[in-house]
């Protein structure tokens, strides 16, 4: 027998009974805080037409594609946001807020490692026609408050702004191309290429030196304040006070003490227009969750509305959990319930009794005498045994 | 803008709100009972191999295929039954018998209408690992069980047996490609060419009124002990009596009145060995659940094991449901806490409190005087008023 027939694709994986009951249990409390913020499910095809990601800026060579029957390209969603974006614009009233969540898998070519699948599964939420603070407020105390809810014990928010820097290489004059080349430094975190960037656009003054901190602007929210001293632009300085709003009224929600800032922060994603975020937890190499407001992306759709939300990365969540606490890897059942030969009958009507009162019951597989009852127990993940004997 | 742009792909749907929210209630009614019958969830990838659908038989032109970066052929799954053979017989231990269910998306090239989609959630149970009647019996009993749990108020199950079909072949001396014309006679309810094939074949005798007769022999129990009477060959006659125990067991179940006989059932899938079933409702031209008995192929993935089950069409559930009763297509959520210029903090603080009690709440986008707030409700689906003024 070949291998491919007992294996599955590069970046994919099966979850076992444990594994998917500690799956389901993630999923089950971020839907249930999602319903009680006043979030409604929604679901999109897992197949949308590639058009509907270049359009927004979203189609990659990342993305699965592939041709249908009427040779259109198909792409098995990279994200989730693009094709809520798409309902929203086509399905949903235009006048109304609409807040909405999702529970998704989700396909991306990556190179597969710990904690980076070819198929993940994203749990998050949008929020389209809010412009405000208030709006991007409730979307990150939602973020904190959803991973609190899944039980990790230790992350962190860090959250900058696109218009602060796009006001900073304003303020230097920069050319597209080289506000792009700033962008990608941001990116990769390259302070080598960064300062060769400052050195050939021969930046000078306080701006200069702004932006030679750039990667380095890390802090509390104090930060924020020190910065407006030190950016002339109106663009960065509004940045800056929108994100000292929205980190007040975090306070008000009881969660700014999972938020510092880093002003160099920038998504993969490029229809983020304001407030961006991403959550981190100990000794994993990647975000758990990210997020932030992308104004533009539904004038694609055809409706200009403005937008935030976030994603969380169930998968990523799950492997935190593991390393910081042990998971039960089997599923479990209150009642084997047990019967010698010729009760089969009798033992269906108390397996049925059991179910009525909402009690988990398996029927034993054949008749067992009581004391192979018991010894079955274990591998048949049942607490209790029932024996209907003679 | 091209339409490419703001449709989704053929065969596929979006759900929204309302749709959602009636869709999650099928399904965690499902996974509710399914939990309490003793089966333990598990998740298999969107992708497979195409191999491993082939070594189970189930490749077919209807399979979304493409390449994947290696040029080997990947497919989205299109039936649930062979990923979880492929895992149990790589990932789970041998000697215990395996109850497992799933709710997944299943992806098939098939012309699309009602009921008929290209993407569609399947729920479903395996059993792996016990050859008796009894366990066909609790699969049957809880496809039933199943589809009372998701509120249909009229349903039947039509039963058969492919064992029973292979007997009157092999009874008839029939060729294996005599038998193949046969099963596809049966698969497209075609009687005259039935009869062509009994013609062509020159079968006589009592044999030949039986197979004359297959496509109508439809009925109750009763129908199963007169067939005992008119098959002279033992597998037949062991097929019949196979049904007789499975519907025994049914009646201990307290669901055999849901029950009537298809002596000529055949399913598509051609891994069956034993029982097979489908479910009916009315005014649907599509069966809304199918199972039955596949011995043989956890064989294909290396691993001699008996198995049983079935899947449930949640697509054609919901249909079958807004046909019968009137659907809301809307969620709903308890509080709208609206609050006038300057209380945001406090309309926080007091959706806060809102949540934390486990009630759902929704923040207003601004603020508003009470008879606006009042206004809102409608347009945020929020059944209550908690207005914070000054």
């Amino acid at each position: 027998m070949t291998q491919k027939i007992l294996q599955v694709p590069y970046g994919t994986r099966d979850f076992l009974p444990g594994e998917a009951k500690a799956k389901k249990i993630i999923e089950n409390s971020l839907m249930k805080i999602f319903d009680i913020w006043g979030y409604a499910q929604v679901e999109t095809p897992t197949l949308e037409y590639l058009d509907t990601f270049a359009v927004a800026g979203q189609a990659s060579v990342d993305n699965f594609q592939f041709f249908d029957r009427d040779n259109r390209i198909l792409t098995m969603r990279s994200d989730m946001t693009t094709p809520l974006a798409r309902m929203v614009a086509t399905r949903l009233p235009e006048a109304s807020l609409q807040r909405l969540f999702y529970l998704s898998q989700v396909f991306r070519h990556e190179e597969a490692q710990a904690g980076r699948q070819c198929e993940f599964t994203q749990a998050g939420i949008e929020m389209m026609g809010a412009s405000g603070a208030s709006a991007d407020a409730e979307v990150v105390a939602l973020a904190i408050k959803a991973l609190q809810e899944t039980g990790l014990p230790n992350f962190t928010i860090s959250m900058g702004h696109i218009k602060f820097i796009e006001g900073l290489a304003e303020e230097a004059q920069f050319t597209v191309e080289q506000t792009l080349a700033l962008k990608r430094c941001l990116i990769t975190h390259n302070a080598v290429e960064l300062d060769n960037l400052l050195a050939a656009t021969r930046v000078e003054g306080k701006i200069a030196s702004v932006l030679r901190r750039l990667l380095f602007l890390h802090g509390g929210v104090e930060l924020l304040q020190d910065m407006q001293g030190l950016v002339d632009n109106a663009k960065s300085r509004n940045a800056l006070q929108n994100l000292l709003t929205i980190y007040s009224l975090c306070e008000s929600y009881g969660v700014a003490s999972y938020i510092s800032f880093d002003l160099s922060l920038l998504r993969s994603f490029d229809y983020y227009t304001g407030m961006i975020f991403e959550g981190y937890t100990p000794g994993m190499g990647y975000s758990i969750c990210g997020g932030g407001r992308y104004d533009s992306m539904m004038a694609s759709f055809g409706r200009e509305c403005p937008a935030t939300g976030f994603s969380l990365g169930i998968d990523r969540i799950m492997l935190a959990l593991k390393r910081n606490t042990s998971v039960d890897n089997k599923a479990e059942f209150a009642y084997l319930v047990a019967y010698s030969e010729g009760k089969l009958n009798e033992a269906i009507a108390a397996a049925m009794e059991l179910r009525t009162q909402g009690v988990s019951a398996k029927l034993a597989e054949q008749a067992l005498e009581q004391d192979e009852a018991e010894d079955a127990l274990a591998t048949n993940d049942c607490c209790r045994c029932l024996y209907i004997g003679k």
